[in-house]
């Protein structure tokens, strides 16, 4: 065992030497002119202040949490360490890539002034670091923890996997849940209150250094999108491998002359190989930025995933030729693989303006914002409907060729792996996916900077790339998240010790519901959070504007107090999400307990083996939740998504070009017949307003006026700041906290449940 | 047995006489002057387009499907005659209710002139006509069903309860399907329709006689609040009891000493009881109509239960004291009764203006639509909450109080008994719920025909509280199909003869998946076709008024051709609910039978008793779906009332009397320093153009002038047509869809996926 434990953590520890290297490229490269420099030093401030906010409130939780589980019959000072040590990885792993992509922004837009490659190996370079932190921090916890329990304190393997390193991913989850959650509210907060507080009140630009709250909202891209994002991820990932661990354990404990111990380390193995394939990808993209940056860095996936493959089937070969898996196991991995790669494309088809479901949105906003968000809403719901197909195919490809229809235990293993599959490449996944913010922050430098145009385009490019690739990687984000919590959920099936979670039971549909039920909750809690927290940051900026004399003014030398508009944001954000995520983790505790003692209760205190109970009625929680909650989660991104590229799409004149598409070259002429009547009465108002110009010019209100009238007319009326386009906006503001808040914290949410039951399970017995 | 079932054949009967009788009074009434007969003559043959149009569609669909029955080996002619008997009676039901209320609506606005109960008197007992003939219908089908298979055909009694009986489930089901969603696309089609091309394109006020779609319109709120509602809760209590039938039998069939006839026709008993207690309670409103309408039909519908809590009693005693079960069951009954109206009184806080959720709504409507958006979305959420966890209690009651924990499928017949107790008196909840469109049409009449003002607030107070109750009816309608479909769930999992519906198995886990996505495919396809449906509409509306000479100007004696507009949106609404229907029929048999033969290959053609095949994967497949089936409807349903009740309150000067509530006496001072940046500029505007205007009238702007300037402001700033209204019209419009099309036909979609997958069993085995 520790022979193969040690080539894992060296594997591990290579990752995170390599993230190293990286940081420290970063941190030597120029970032820019003072202006920059002020700019990324104010955004890096922001960010610590943040983080140091956050942490002490989480370091209290964590201790709390830790005692609990200390004296808890049953789990003990083993699962508290594993479970503090999850909670520090993730910590660890969010600062690092936050630190990163805060030090990067002005460095990729510096870089950006000598090619474009060069900005586009910055900003992805500091995408990696945090992909490497995060793949190289979850193996190395395990394997450490692993190590310490089996060989230090001689723990058996299967108490070892069954109770003590679960901690670790527990851990993982509870700091996800703050940082998406507390994440998503900051930064939906900041964005809203800055907008609010400075564009409309204090009539200032957007981005305008004057305004203190606009710090707050870039470090708010790199908190949801980086922290959240990297948290989100660390935990399916490492619950995929540990899940997959105890699965394997299990499905091979009864099969006579196997070895469970190779079977439980095969994941971890998997994870390994992962990383080398991630690295090697990541250089290849290093090495190969071509002009093309969505190649550069597709090619970079592309090459680690068939690596992926390769190792995966060498590995295989070696542990499970002898009892007879090789194939199936082979093919839950690459069914695994394929998936995740599927889902995020998906995503993109349905919120990309290259796509028909976003041109329906910015179509249907001519008609008013009524429309705008009916139309949404249904490219939402629809868009649940191939995934969760294709989510079932990948559960039930991975099931069948390990011959779970004749072993349930084993193709409950091959689920596993599908998921450790799809996440095994996540070093660079991750590490194109927070590549994405940095690019959109370079571009906002290089904006407020007034550098040359030139650079400006560069940031786009790859900013517009960023947008793609944040889209595909929200996809991986919930698809990844339902597989883990489903691998949860069925090691927790197979350790709460039950013969079956029986739907015919009343008991497990009622809890059933209240679990579909939940992720409802659970998401108008964290858009009401965003509402009350804007409202709050807006009457700070309000307060500087009238207490710091010549704030507003722009007076050389005065500074808003920014450091408190984070802090607000922060301490908004962490007490917000104190009651979703008591929910989160109170109800599959109160669930089980409840209906644990009803059973006693109703049959004189016994606990009658085919009646169902509190274990088999948090079953049917997990199993709601998970149902409504991947739902409710695609329904809202990609609703979200959509809503926000159709704006971009009437701004960048999009609805002319539709026409010029569908009409050629008379296209003016077929807008002016579709018009509709308010259009049409509007445009009669024009015409005369212009008829009464020109003749009162002394002018005649001929062909030539008539045909630039009508051509102005249609330009106004279908591009930026057009009524359309403010319908398309209102679609945009209702898909913000969609998007960034409570779709993605229904990832954690699904899978926080599914371990806290998984570890709590001890109790419902 | 016969003795038994000749009783409740005679209360079915009675019921239909009393409709009738009922039917003949309102029609002997005067039906008002010129202009009220004609408009009521309008709206009576449109409603008859519409139902022909319907009906021979229908008679398609209902003679292929009844074909299929017929040849598939284990169901037979007998089901395929219950089946057309079912879609018979259904039809019918909603027929005479249907032309009961387009009747009446004339009738009720003359009988204003005289009095308020006089017109209570003729919309309530309009809505007990429908109500009366639900119940008697029901009742009549089954037992003329179970007399003819068990005493003319000498079938046994578990055959006719297992097989024959389900296509009376059947048949109501799928008019109802029709009945729901094409009559939400109807009258939201004509609705937006009408408003988009009368009030927006052609000028003329709403309601106006020379729009054509306007008595598409008022069609439309008979087709859907009337019809489709009606069509609904036929189903779900034909439905609750023949499920409770076959329950009870199957609980008492293995008892010893027990006679499982008795326990069979106890839910039949049952209704008839809940049939008498209706009658007496209608009576109770027609003789006791005071001045408060409300409080008489609240009265009626109280005693009516109360009574039949009684006659419940009686029974069971009479029914279930052999084996001990009297408590149990009679708990179980009271639950149900007493769950409907909670859930309906639930309903109504969440949708009413006289609570904090929908003021919520109004308030947030001051900063803009994409608040008013946000803060109905999630009210709709969190208003998810109590009412699951209300039926999750009566479940658990139910299923505890008759033993369930010990013997689960007695408890399994305590949740159909529960869910019978709750639509046990539908005879008079039905026609308190069918009264609310009657007197909003009647307003509409008193409006269009200048009577006087006295009768418009007659017909105002009748409409507030038909406000009332249709929101509790939304609610209830709910909550009933929730149990039904549970009791049908429950009965399916009995017939499909499997052991257990394990979701530790993946199998049931990806159709749990599978069945959780179709309520949302399902939204977004009706809400989708509402878009469509209007459009349609509109070109009719533009093509009439350019072809038919005069009609837009009114001229004298030349009419529109509603008839044309009222089978356009027929025509539409039936296509377009298509694609939705087939999904809800054909989605459990395609599931099913996949995972049949799925299975069978994984197994060599074995059908393994510890494997999950197809039967298991439909149960996964209907848990999905009422998961989140319940939700999405409770979301909907409320959402949309509650944005309705948003912008009502706005328009009667709600957000006025709130500032004045809160503030007392200096209440515009208030709420001039709360005004949000945007209003504060508006204010200056606004101020700025007024001392201009009285300094240019030769006046001084002094404090008189100031202070007036300032209430003018206030009412301007947030009353109808305001900012906030217009953000408020936002929230409505996409609220409309929302709680008439999507959310109401969620309630079929999982009754109709469960009694297919209850009647097409034989297929999955």
């Amino acid at each position: 065992m520790s022979t193969f434990v040690t080539w894992v953590l060296l594997s591990a520890i290579l990752s995170l030497a390599v993230a190293a290297v990286l940081y420290w490229r970063i941190v030597g490269l120029n970032p820019g002119n003072d202006i920059m420099r002020e700019l990324n030093k104010a955004i890096f401030e922001g960010a610590n202040a943040f983080l140091k906010r956050e942490y002490s409130t989480l370091v209290i939780f964590v201790i709390i949490l830790a005692i609990i589980i200390t004296v808890i019959p049953g789990l003990g000072w083993q699962t508290a360490l594993s479970f503090v040590c999850g909670a520090l990885a993730s910590g660890l792993a969010g600062y690092f890539g936050m630190r990163t992509a805060t030090l990067a922004n002005a460095r990729t837009t510096q870089a950006a002034l000598t090619s474009m490659p060069a900005a586009l190996r910055v900003a992805f370079n500091s995408g990696s670091v945090l992909g490497l932190a995060v793949v190289g921090l979850g193996v190395l916890g395990i394997s450490v923890l692993l190590l310490l329990f089996t060989q230090v304190f001689g723990a058996k393997l299967g108490v070892t996997l069954d109770q003590y390193i679960l901690g670790f991913s527990l851990g993982a989850s509870s700091i996800a849940l703050f940082a998406r959650v507390g994440g998503g509210i900051f930064t939906k907060a900041a964005d809203v209150g800055a907008d609010l507080a400075g564009k409309v009140e204090a009539g200032i630009p957007e981005d305008d250094p004057r305004n203190p709250a606009v710090i707050a909202d870039n470090v708010g891209d790199n908190v949801g999108d980086v922290a959240g994002m990297g948290a989100d991820l660390f935990e399916s990932y490492v619950g995929s491998i540990i899940s997959a661990m105890l699965l394997g354990f299990l499905a091979i404990s009864g099969v006579a002359g196997a070895d469970a111990m190779k079977a439980a380390l095969f994941p971890l193995l998997l994870a390994g190989a992962g990383i080398i394939a991630s690295i090697i990808g990541i250089a290849y993209t290093n090495a190969f930025t071509s002009s093309h940056p969505h190649a550069a860095l597709r090619n970079g996936t592309f090459i680690s995933a068939v690596l992926m493959a390769v190792a995966g089937f060498l590995l295989v070969g070696y542990f499970w030729n002898d009892i007879g898996q090789t194939w199936g196991i082979a093919i839950a991995l690459v069914a695994g693989l394929g998936a995740g790669t599927a889902i995020g494309l998906l995503t993109e088809f349905y919120t990309s303006a290259d796509f028909r479901p976003t041109r329906y949105i910015s179509d249907a906003s001519r008609t008013g914002a009524a429309t705008n968000i009916i139309s949404g809403l249904s490219v939402g719901m629809i868009s649940t409907a191939i995934p969760v197909v294709l989510i079932g195919l990948t559960i039930l490809i991975a099931y069948a060729a390990t011959g779970g229809f004749a072993n349930n235990a084993m193709g409950l293993f091959g689920i596993a792996v599908a998921a450790v599959g799809m996440l095994s490449t996540l070093g660079v996944t991750l590490a194109v996916d927070a590549y994405g913010p940095v690019a959109d922050n370079a571009g906002g430098i290089a904006e407020q900077a007034h550098l040359p145009s030139g650079v400006r385009a560069i940031t786009d490019q790859l900013d517009s790339v960023g947008n793609t690739t944040a889209a595909i990687g929200k996809g991986f984000a919930i698809g990844s998240a339902a597989l883990t919590a489903l691998a949860f959920f069925a090691a927790y099936s197979a350790k709460a010790g039950i013969g079956s979670i029986d739907l015919m039971s009343p008991v497990v549909v009622i809890s059933l519901l209240i679990g579909a039920m939940l992720p409802f909750l659970f998401s108008a809690l964290t858009m009401t959070a965003v509402g009350h927290a804007a409202q709050e940051m807006i009457n700070e900026v309000r307060r500087q504007f009238n207490e710091i004399p010549g704030l507003r003014e722009g007076k050389e030398g005065v500074k808003g107090d920014y450091k408190t508009c984070v802090d607000i944001s922060t301490a908004a954000a962490i007490k917000r999400m104190i009651l979703p995520g008591l929910l989160a983790v109170a109800a599959p505790i109160i669930v089980g307990l409840l209906f644990k003692y009803l059973e006693l209760a109703m049959n004189g205190g016994q606990n009658l083996p085919n009646v169902a109970g509190g274990a088999e009625a948090v079953g049917g929680l997990l199993a709601g939740a998970l149902a409504s909650g991947v739902m409710l989660a695609l329904f809202m991104a990609n609703a979200g998504g959509a809503w926000d590229n159709a704006k971009k799409f009437i701004e960048q004149g999009g609805l002319m070009s539709e026409m010029r598409n569908r009409h050629g070259d008379d296209w003016q002429g077929e807008v002016m017949k579709d018009l509709s009547p308010v259009e049409q009465e509007n445009y009669a108002k024009y015409v005369s307003s212009e008829t009464e110009r020109v003749t009162g010019e002394g002018g005649s209100f001929d062909k030539a006026e008539a045909d630039q009238t009508r051509d102005d007319f249609i330009v106004a009326q279908l591009s930026k700041g057009s009524d359309p386009h403010k319908a398309a906006v209102v679609g945009d503001t209702v898909g913000d906290p969609f998007k960034d808040t409570s779709g993605p914290s229904l990832n954690i949410l699904i899978k926080l449940m599914s371990i806290v039951a998984l570890v709590f399970a001890v109790l419902f017995k």
